[in-house]
């Protein structure tokens, strides 16, 4: 078969500045898929958008590119409304959990295909993986049959979504291509637009614990991601979330699962409660299932989303009441002055858990289901020098010393009334947001 | 063996334009050359590079991380100078065949390591080739003590200088990053550091036919090489010169050996001609052999050169009084009207010669050595409608058709006396110079 371009021209276009043809794009990214255009060209290509960047049109292009790639879901044959979130992923960020049975609460279908993690940011599966018996892998029947019956399913995404994205992002992991704004959105938005959710919700994190350092950046992506899904039909609303900070009490696995299930009995911590709240009402608003926030705080309360919980965890072979994974080993980081809590980095924490074994370096490795942290101080609070700050999980204590490495300078205690730098790394950006885990909505 | 980096941390470096450190550089050209770095992590480097450029530090090390790839070549033991040419290619660039006997009737030794032809620009050994009996590949002793009884050679450049320009130059040539000046710089002067001469004159070329279009990213290029060869201890100067017009009156390999031939028999071109003693006059200067240009152009009048081609080409055993290919067909093109030729870009010419079969597409392709295309009228000469302007050669007449295609709008006639354009595509930069072939020395 003869080629009706040469990758050469097409990355000498994009490394110009020239905007590429919608052909262009639809080859390439074909072409890719195919092996007709090698991972080097591809990776001088990445490194070309990341450096010259992508307009509007091109980045839609290449998105459709994608979800070309792959097989298209649908779920019109549902008898409800389907609403979808996505976090681009931070440290202690365990929001799907409670999230996904609340919405459900409302009869609206959520489903939510996942990832596991990478990095120092945790995988949803991974954390529902600590579940006894719990399973992520799910045919599509019997992901449709249980979205029917339950109205909520958390499972793993099947690999004949956008298989080109997959490619790509393995490329860019490599090839220090990851942080560019169009290949995230196209890449997080391909997956989703393939699924075929009506309504999406977007949790854009800024922070050190996130891949956007800076609100503009966060806020470009979110931008971009929203035009995304509204170009292709899809009700897309985005938050611009605090990720400076770890979310709630607990970074690692069945940590997390213990925490969301405090969230889930009406209890847990403030800015899990707020920032699961947030998203539901914009994804119950997005599915054309408009509900007031007090309404969406009463399922917690009262035991509603708790009981969807049950329901879609025990319809996946998860024993809800089987005691959760405890680690072998733990060590506890006390305070060394006195004051208030000033910060506390979520980057620095998620490396620590990472090192505790709660996250993988290699695809192919296994992760701790009881390694974590709990976090005993949240910035803001008053600490005393002696008091313990975190408790470090972990099945091989072996692993301490390089998580206590990773927290060095992860913190910082303040004379109390001293009032400086409580805000943490966004500085004014939190400020003037009234320290809210939302930053920004856009949509 | 643990390596000390990851490729993705110091491609992500260049990306964030930080300054390498030496061990960066060092390490990354290393672990490229060994495989551990892989392809699609060297070309999104190798784009960061071209779109973010290096310092003269960096370019530097990354020079001598080439050279210390492979073997290093000395000339200390030839009873006489040595000077070294190298063009940065051009359409009709046969320059190296009547300059490097020139230099050597003055007692200068001319090691002349070349190439063959990849794109529209011809290769020196591809030329000489056509010359019957005559083999480009000399062992380093046959090589030494040609240098030593003629005082120069044409050869092959063997495969232990700077493999790791090799190998870059391969992957470089499939991921739209041949341009990158740091790269163009680096990859020139690591063969030619390591081949061990002690004086360079380079001819970097500007316009249509060449990989610099304009003058600033000649004198850039000019200005980077000469400054890598001054920080290794070569005495090493360059001349921009004008390649928006084709060089001479031939392009292709042997019409280009017989127009050599002219120049050495004391005439020819005057563009040629005037080339070669330009960088006959520097090379000179360059070995400690300051020539008047009058005594130069006398070497070329009273037959010195043509001896010294003759003992050249017969000790790798060239027939030198054996008749050249004859392509088996020609196609003459016509003027449509009359006036002045105003230009004849380079490019055009390149690609229509590589068409006919001058040239090759990948590297194991075989050339015609009787096609190229002679040229009748040259940029400032007056043309009358019909009058033949070119000649095409070929042995395979379905050529003629998709190199006359190359040629469309490759020329403009102005009427006599209009003026405007007639210095082709480099307009005021030309026009300044007197239309001397020679823009710009820096050194």
């Amino acid at each position: 078969m003869t080629e009706p371009f040469d990758a050469v021209d097409i990355i000498r276009a994009k490394r110009d500045k020239d905007a590429l043809t919608d052909q262009q794009i639809d080859w390439l990214v074909d072409a890719y898929t195919r092996g007709v255009v090698a991972d080097e060209q591809m990776s001088a290509m990445t490194m070309a958008i990341l450096l010259n960047g992508m307009s509007r049109a091109e980045i839609s292009r290449w998105t459709q590119a994608m979800i070309a790639s792959g097989e298209r879901m649908s779920f019109a044959k549902l008898s409800r409304p389907t609403a979808d979130k996505h976090s681009t992923g931070g440290v202690g960020d365990k929001i799907t959990l409670p999230l996904a049975p609340l919405v459900a609460a409302f009869d609206v279908a959520v489903p939510q295909l996942s990832g596991r993690g990478l990095g120092h940011t945790g995988g949803t599966l991974d954390k529902l993986e600590s579940i006894p018996g719990w399973r992520a892998s799910l045919t599509n029947d019997e992901m449709m049959s249980q979205l029917e019956s339950v109205g909520a399913v958390i499972c793993a995404a099947g690999s004949g979504l956008a298989p080109a994205d997959k490619k790509l992002y393995a490329l860019r992991d490599v090839t220090g291509t990851v942080e560019a704004i169009p290949l995230i959105a196209s890449s997080i938005m391909s997956k989703k637009i393939a699924e075929g959710t009506g309504a999406l919700v977007l949790d854009v994190k800024v922070g050190s614990g996130a891949f956007m350092k800076t609100l503009d950046s966060a806020r470009e992506l979110a931008r971009t991601m929203v035009d995304l899904g509204t170009d292709a039909g899809v009700r897309t609303v985005a938050l611009v979330t605090d990720m400076s900070v770890p979310l709630g009490r607990t970074a690692g696995n069945a940590l997390e699962v213990r925490e969301s299930l405090e969230v889930l009995a009406g209890g847990g911590p403030d800015d899990v409660v707020d920032l699961t709240v947030a998203l539901a009402v914009e994804m119950l608003a997005a599915a054309d299932r408009p509900t007031a926030e007090a309404d969406v705080r009463a399922a917690l309360a009262d035991g509603r989303a708790m009981d969807k919980w049950r329901a879609m965890i025990g319809a996946q072979g998860g024993d809800v009441d089987a005691p959760l994974p405890v680690a072998k080993e733990t060590e506890t980081v006390v305070a060394a002055e006195s004051g208030v809590l000033a910060s506390l980095d979520a980057y620095a924490v998620g490396v620590a858990v990472h090192r505790l074994g709660a996250g993988r370096v290699r695809k192919e490795d296994a992760v701790q289901a009881a390694a974590g942290i709990e976090i005993h101080v949240r910035p803001g609070e008053p600490v005393v020098a002696g008091q313990p700050l975190l408790t470090l999980h972990t099945d091989t204590p072996e692993r301490f010393a390089r998580a206590r490495e990773a927290l060095q300078g992860g913190w910082t205690v303040e004379p109390e009334g001293a009032g400086a730098g409580v805000l943490g790394a966004l500085g004014a950006a939190l400020a003037s947001s009234d320290r809210s885990v939302v930053l920004d909505r856009i949509g």
